[in-house]
């Protein structure tokens, strides 16, 4: 067996597939379609399990993820992203639809507009990214209808709209913010309708709004973090630490004053610290311990009284943002019965 | 020309070899040892440009970029971590020591012995490491001795003693953490000299601390950031602006709701934001804006009122702390008279 070194990311692969069975379930029960976020995992190999779990195609931020997962063999991608598409761009968009079923997110008028002079004919559709709470990129709701005009009048089929509850990311805001992200795809729905476009599709889902969004109104779901969960999950409250399925294995090297110091720092685990978090990951094997202090290459963490465990010995680390530790990795090493098999992070660093 | 796509991370060289110069020249004229940090760069032929201004060797954090630089061709590179080593570590670190000028850290007599053990007789050399103030690793200076004693008992070559001043990163604390960083120097080698044993080399520096460090006391230099500077050094003071080096060319891909949305997010900058950052980067266009929002693709900027850059136009930012975001690179865009050139970032991921 492969011996990694620490800090490496260890995938406990019977709770990947129980997490991902669990939201493949409750998306087949309520009818509405799940296109997880790829962006988490950056491997064909959970792709790929995502995919015969019942997922109906994948969800990506950039053009190279689309690429790597149509590689891989996923054929319906999406780009949840409002793309300013250059030339460059749509070369490879185009020569992706020949071989996939592609979709791209539009914001603006102007985007809809450049986006379909080189796109017009090569069979990408559009979805209109709808702002429901967020403050980061999406139209109003009431404006999604203006967009969706100008990308069919310039020849760019539109499929429906999208958006991210991402004010979910905060402590009892997930089901206010499900209900933001149903009433705001409501709303941008009937916008389009109204200038008389069809909308297949509303599409939404964050991992922490999950439980909560209306599948009444929603009809795909988008979640990513879902599959292997992390610290932000667990401290927001929506996922039980037992159900982690990643994991940075790091080692004890320093007793400095009392202190534990493990050799995974922010260029293992990302740098991510959200204003609800309460350090910089957390330790399944102690639960009120604390990393206190994160460096490129050191984990200071606080036991909270618990004896230190030997240098040399090992730790696991539950990172704070799963998608962000991912992509400092160029393997993922997945477990099963106490064997390790190294699968590719494939799409790490395509950030365009 | 090659033509990178956004979002990417351009190397002005003018700046960067301004950057090395000054600093070299500095150390010179002070008659100090320069060993500047690669784990900033993790690129060969920065550490060239480093080696040839005058640099003795390199400073790095782990085995893996020891291996990259002595591949690259420099000849003597320093482990500045209190690694534990074990059977690996050591084989790695012996082959090291057949093609290059080897040394490691140590801050425990545990560390000492279980290095000693595994590679006394390699010519590897140890550094204690000392505490003088992050409360990060290191023994309290009064403590070195001890573990230098217990490494040469065991076998080891005892170079002399480290530190890292990382409390400089914080306002107004360069002056007082450089004032720690000779202090605590001070009385390590006083403490090793104490049990018998030489003290050759007194080593310390951080970028914010670099020119308050104690020439009279240090004799060698370890900063890595200087080369390129980053929007945490533009805040805290220690360097102008217009000498950042490292910028991340982004495209301007929404409006929404009258914000800057570009398409560098931490995926591409990193999630750093140190407790005196004013956002998560800096514009060097924009001296008044902040990145408000900072996700994996997308950064928002409040503009302060400044006209909105159209979309598809490209702006460039700086990173809050530029080592986590090479890190998530593989290429570096070298631009030097307007030509284009790729540096790879040959320790990218070198984590163990």
């Amino acid at each position: 067996m492969t011996t990694p070194r620490t800090p490496y990311l260890r995938v406990d692969v019977g709770r990947l597939d129980a997490n991902l069975t669990r939201v493949a379930d409750r998306a087949a029960s309520a009818g509405v379609a799940l296109r997880p976020h790829a962006k988490t995992h950056k491997s064909v190999e959970v792709a790929r399990r995502q995919l015969e779990a019942g997922a109906v195609g994948l969800t990506v931020a950039t053009i190279g993820e689309a690429e790597v997962f149509v590689d891989g063999g996923c054929f319906d991608v999406f780009v949840a992203y409002p793309l300013w598409v250059d030339a460059t761009a749509a070369a490879r968009l185009r020569s992706l639809a020949e071989r996939a079923v592609v979709a791209i997110g539009v914001d603006s008028v102007a985007g809809a507009e450049q986006a379909a002079g080189l796109l017009a004919g090569s069979g990408v559709e559009v979805l209109v990214e709808v702002d429901c709470g967020q403050r980061r990129t999406g139209v109003l709701p009431a404006g999604a209808g203006t967009v969706a005009l100008a990308a069919a009048r310039a020849g760019l089929g539109v499929r429906g709209v999208f958006t991210f509850p991402g004010h979910s990311y905060a402590p009892d805001a997930l089901a206010s913010a499900a209900v933001d992200e149903a009433t705001a795809l409501a709303e941008a729905a009937t916008s389009v309708r109204a200038v008389g476009l069809d909308v297949r599709v509303l599409s939404g889902g964050s991992t922490p709004s999950l439980a909560a969004s209306d599948l009444d109104v929603l009809t795909e779901l988008r979640p990513g973090v879902y599959a292997f969960g992390d610290a932000q999950q667990w401290e927001l409250g929506v996922l039980d630490p037992r159900d982690v399925a990643l994991t940075c294995r790091a080692t004890v090297v320093s007793h400095a004053g009392g202190r534990l110091v493990l050799d995974a720092g922010s260029k293992a685990l990302g740098a991510d610290r959200a204003s609800y978090a309460t350090g910089w990951g957390r330790l399944p094997a102690y639960d009120a311990a604390r990393v206190v202090l994160l460096s490129e290459h050191h984990a200071v963490v606080d036991l909270a009284g618990a004896e230190l465990p030997a240098l040399g010995s090992v730790v696991d680390l539950v990172p704070n943002h799963v998608c962000a530790a991912v992509n400092l990795h160029d393997t993922l090493w997945a477990e099963r019965d106490g064997a390790l098999v190294a699968w590719t992070v494939a799409a790490r660093g395509r950030n365009s």
